[in-house]
């Protein structure tokens, strides 16, 4: 392990996230779930809470919690929803906010989301839209909702057309986060959150990427002290670049480095690759595309391939997807301007090339030819 | 007329409304509808703009806004939904945002809800939520939209448990308040908007429920002045309370008197009375309440009574409506704190009573025999 702060039993870590409304604190620390029911009774104190969780969450986690908050003597609903990016849509959201109406949630109520990124997404606008927006306290339980999406604010659902394009913004009032809860999850879903961790080092601190790079072993291997670190570290780095900027009108688009080929990449697999698996060659082939604009620092993809390449994750593009077929949904993107797909380019690892508003737009030629040239041979 | 500011064809005065992501400019004067789409293109300036009305307001108001946004080189998408309160629902939210994104608009795109209350709710959860919050302006066509929602940033959609259960607060960028579109309004449309402008000069300037009480034949007439001076003066009252409260902690709760048992009475009455109707009627009860209490100054409830049949509306429960069913209702209000319902009272005209954050618990014994007492004999 290196110097980097360790998220040993020695305590909590609390970070703050500044937002439109004032900001909410991030308790960061191993056994923080324990302290649960004391934190949110006290902090965010309501008429009634709704714990929402998908019904694998709600297995392991789901009656500890509830149990722990009666035995503070909180009315308590219980909710759940089948585990699954399947779940983010209007109708699991209408059924959700209808069955609290059922059970009497009103305004003075709270929302608790515990899960992963897509709990935070749906329990986190059922709590945005409920009578105008309820207090919503988040309780990431994969690593990957523990460094990223238990972060700043963002809410939304799936339609038809693609994902997150019906949301809100809605911060939460706390963030509690035990990086325990990561002992028990595959080894792949810990790759799944290392991805992320990765991507913080590579757009702001190479150092953290260095320290993630030598303690990947253990980290994927569930050792607790790791898994701290990871969480600590990209916690402080995501906290701060939201904090300066909310409603991602500039510095906050860092944090898709990775993410337009990422996305663009997932919807060509067919969501045959996951989320994680994606972003992180999102991100090689993103570090290649600066470099063959000659703005990123040659060598850069090189280095991040072999790190993804150690999280179990594909460098090149899979055979099976089509380069033109990424090239066409980068095209509907997002955060798309005019039709014109923007990049995240790094300077060299650890720092943004500027562009303007950090981002740069690439013409899709460009594209075209780096994916062309990382087609995995088989 | 009184020396209140007039709406002469003299100009547009403009009120701010202070918000959380800063604040937002109500333009209020005669002809400004003429000068939107200037407006538009010159202080929200997006990709493409979607023009939200309802079948109606789209006959008479929709060509001559697309026409002039496409006059101005504005990339137009116009689309409609029947008229009527039955529209703000989950389906029609989720019909529009599909068309939206099969029109091709995107985060760079901006919305413009045409029309009433209902439009303004639901054209605003529309850009509330479409990729997570587009910019949004808002031109009120009925007087009750243009002296109250329209300011104030709540948008939301009806469930079967109620009104408004689903919604998000999400400020407008830009409010274009034409008061000369009143003119072409019924006269019930013009007494429905007058219901709140009398409220609004109740709870806090007498002299303007005065103003108002002297003008009410020429504003139910269409005077385009005395419609200027009613509008002008109720949005200087209402951007006054919002910008102090803009998530209803305190002070813009006083915006509720004669809200609690105006909801109940509308649901009571199975929508039989409309809106305004039933705010009205609740407004003269919530005084008879509070002179029961002892809280209110003895002969408000008169002089409501008196202004509120001035504009063709009732002053006492209607046979067919249950008091036992409006008490019912008054059970289940979105405000209702733990079961109880909460009043805001007049300590006098043009005054509030203070109360527990201008709120007052009412026991439901009290409400019952002030309702019980003003049952129409017919």
């Amino acid at each position: 392990m290196s110097d980097r702060p360790t998220g040993g039993s020695s305590g909590v870590r609390t970070f703050r996230v500044e937002c439109g409304e004032g900001s909410y604190p991030v308790h960061v620390g191993l056994g923080t779930f324990e302290a649960l029911p004391d934190l949110v009774t006290g902090s965010v104190p309501a008429h009634r809470y709704a714990v929402l969780c998908d019904d694998n969450v709600d297995r392991i986690l789901g009656a500890r919690l509830v149990d722990g908050l009666r035995g503070m003597a909180a009315e308590v609903i219980r909710l759940t929803f089948p585990a699954g990016e399947a779940s983010k849509n209007r109708h699991e959201w209408a059924r959700l906010t209808d069955s609290l109406l059922d059970a009497g949630l009103a305004r003075d109520g709270a929302v608790i989301a515990l899960g992963g990124g897509v709990t935070g997404d749906l329990a986190g606008f059922v709590a945005a839209t409920f009578m105008r927006g309820v207090p919503l306290v988040y309780v990431p339980t994969s690593l990957l909702a523990m460094v990223d999406a238990s972060i700043g604010g963002k809410t939304g659902l799936d339609t038809t057309h693609g994902k997150n394009l019906v949301g809100a913004f809605h911060p939460p009032r706390m963030v509690v986060t035990d990086p325990r809860l990561a002992v028990t999850l595959s080894r792949e879903q810990r790759a799944e959150g290392l991805v992320e961790a990765v991507k913080h080092g590579a757009i702001l601190d190479d150092g953290y990427l260095t320290h993630i790079e030598e303690n990947i072993e253990a980290t994927l291997g569930a050792d607790v002290d790791a898994l701290g670190a990871a969480v600590e570290g990209s916690v402080a780095i995501k906290t701060r670049v939201v904090s300066q900027d909310e409603r991602e009108q500039g510095l906050r688009s860092v944090l898709n480095f990775g993410h337009t080929l990422g996305h663009a990449i997932e919807a060509a697999s067919d969501f045959g690759l996951s989320h994680g698996a994606a972003v992180a060659l999102g991100m090689v082939l993103e570090a290649r595309l600066g470099e063959h604009l000659g703005v990123t620092e040659s060598g850069t993809g090189d280095r991040l391939a072999g790190i993804v390449r150690r999280l179990g994750m594909r460098d090149r593009l899979p055979e099976a997807v089509e380069p033109e077929a990424v090239v066409t949904f980068t095209g509907s993107d997002k955060k798309a301007r005019r039709g014109a797909p923007r990049y995240v380019l790094l300077e060299r690892l650890g720092a943004i090339a500027a562009g303007e508003g950090w981002v740069h737009p690439v013409p899709l030629d460009v594209v075209r030819t780096v994916l062309r040239e990382h087609v995995e041979a088989d």
